[in-house]
């Protein structure tokens, strides 16, 4: 089942495998879906699928816990900056209480620009009930639905809130979640824990990304949903996200652009820290006004499973 | 008007001045009622109110962040390990983003005792819709409702997940909510950008702080709310943390407990604290089976406002 969110339409759809035509849902909001637990379509009428026409499949959770799953991603930051990364890192997994409230795959991403705009490509899952304490195995059973997102994040606001100690909230605005969320049933790259394929990123039309999203993924869903529920039960409709995709190159070294026939990368900030790594400084920009990005994920057979997150940069 | 959820009376309630009767709204759930600004009641049948049948008047939001606005409690936490205080805490607040999903005022407080779990009194608002960038005055505007909460936090968790950097996740697990929520024009002690009054906390019975929300507070509404919009719009419903309330004594030096004729504390960690500072050693434990928090606010005329948090601890 392919679900998504078109408020023209009166709210949530069912989507055909093709992506070309939707029928409204039974029920009218993704939250209240996963509540009861039904994805049923109704029988009336079936709609043209626009994506430019879908707000997020879940407009606003209670609950968006993004992970660092990559921790390829956290090793690269810090040695940019000439910090060891503590050796916990690969067994505790790094998470942060983000913003639940989630804009459309279309929406603007605003700001001022010295504020160093940057996009986050990341694989998301959204959860049934899961109970405190839940077991990894009892976490990965309650996802009920997987797509991706991206965590736009304000590098300039980062560093003198986080020395704060009390993590994210001004350098974390809200995220872009792609047209539609999919069941694991129909996701043939979902493995049950991970989902395997290719997170594209272009950049103004070029390739920035091609990560293997399936590849260097340190902790699972399973063990990020166990992580995040540890000393809390997560009500349906809790959003968990993996972090920026990240991969090692061959040689466990920093991976290469997609121009030099490298995988690229999910954020503009890797790609910096591979230029501080490599001719010490960055030359890569953040983003600024009327910067495009597109962030879709292509399964083994090619297809694009989620639709298009298509965001362009509208600076003040 | 004060606002309460009673789930056996079919959620939201209209509660009178003496916490006595109630109606029921004509919006069904607290939610619904900030995004619509309909708070009336209807003319159905008038109940007996019974604060223990409440749950917290606002359920699950889709946002927390909480702050620290009283920043003495912050200098004592450093002051106690002989660590300085930042000077831009005064003037930058912090803030969290915390679990959105509230506990009702008598839900027992539940998980390991080795965690070290901990109550701490707040003032919380409830806001309408504010924009990105909504200056102070504007924020200040955008209050619909004021209560208090519980912040439990789990002390022995949180050294180990802050010093990861992302903040609190597994060492902040639900809050509870006071049965009612007021608004701003039948609260007498809301000045339109703090609450003034007494914090009152009785922990096993016996009094432990007797906290001035007025006093101390360095960041009021208006500039909490106005740091946690900044870079995002904030949806009615959100909910905004004051922080544990912390007075200085007279001298500017840690205050003395109710026992010894201070105002106490707002918080065991702050006891245990101002006795490291004064003894070398802190001696109260943190909570374990069995024991009893209440917190409740009363106003200059001695009048409890919002009802009174009152969990038992129950421990795995």
């Amino acid at each position: 089942m392919r679900v998504a969110t078109v408020p023209e339409l009166g709210g949530l759809m069912i989507v055909d495998a093709g992506h070309e035509t939707c029928v409204p849902a039974r029920q009218t909001c993704l939250q209240s879906a996963l509540v009861v637990d039904d994805f049923r379509a109704t029988s009336s009428g079936r709609h043209e699928f626009d994506p430019a026409a879908c707000a997020a499949p879940l407009l606003r959770s209670h609950t968006f816990l993004d992970g660092s799953a990559y921790v390829n991603h956290v090793d690269l930051v810090r040695r940019a900056r000439g910090a060891e990364m503590p050796k916990r890192f690969w067994t505790d997994p790094l998470m942060y209480q983000g913003c639940a409230v989630f804009d459309g795959p279309t929406t603007p991403i605003t700001g001022d620009a010295a504020w160093g705009i940057d996009f986050e490509a990341e694989v998301a899952v959204i959860t049934g009930d899961v109970p405190a304490g839940a077991s990894p195995d009892d976490a990965a059973s309650a996802v009920r639905l997987i797509t991706i997102l991206n965590d736009v994040s304000l590098r300039g606001l980062i560093p003198d809130e986080l020395s704060k100690g009390f993590g994210f909230v001004q350098s974390k605005p809200p995220s872009a979640l792609a047209p539609i969320a999919v069941t694991p049933d129909d996701l043939p790259g979902w493995d049950g824990r991970k989902l395997n394929g290719t997170m594209c990123v272009d950049l103004n039309g070029s390739p920035f990304g091609r990560t293997q999203t399936g590849e260097d993924m340190t902790f699972d869903f399973g063990q990020l949903i166990a992580h995040a529920a540890k000393t809390r039960p997560l009500p349906a409709g809790t959003v968990i996200g993996s972090g920026t995709i990240s991969n090692r190159d061959a040689s466990h070294g920093p991976g290469a652009p997609v121009a030099e026939g490298g995988r690229g990368y999910s954020c503009i900030a890797e790609q910096r820290m591979v230029e501080t790594l490599t001719t010490g400084s960055p030359k890569t920009p953040f983003l600024t006004q009327g910067d495009h990005v597109e962030i879709w994920f292509e399964d083994a057979d090619g297809n694009n499973a989620f639709g298009t997150i298509s965001q362009k940069v509208e600076t003040t």
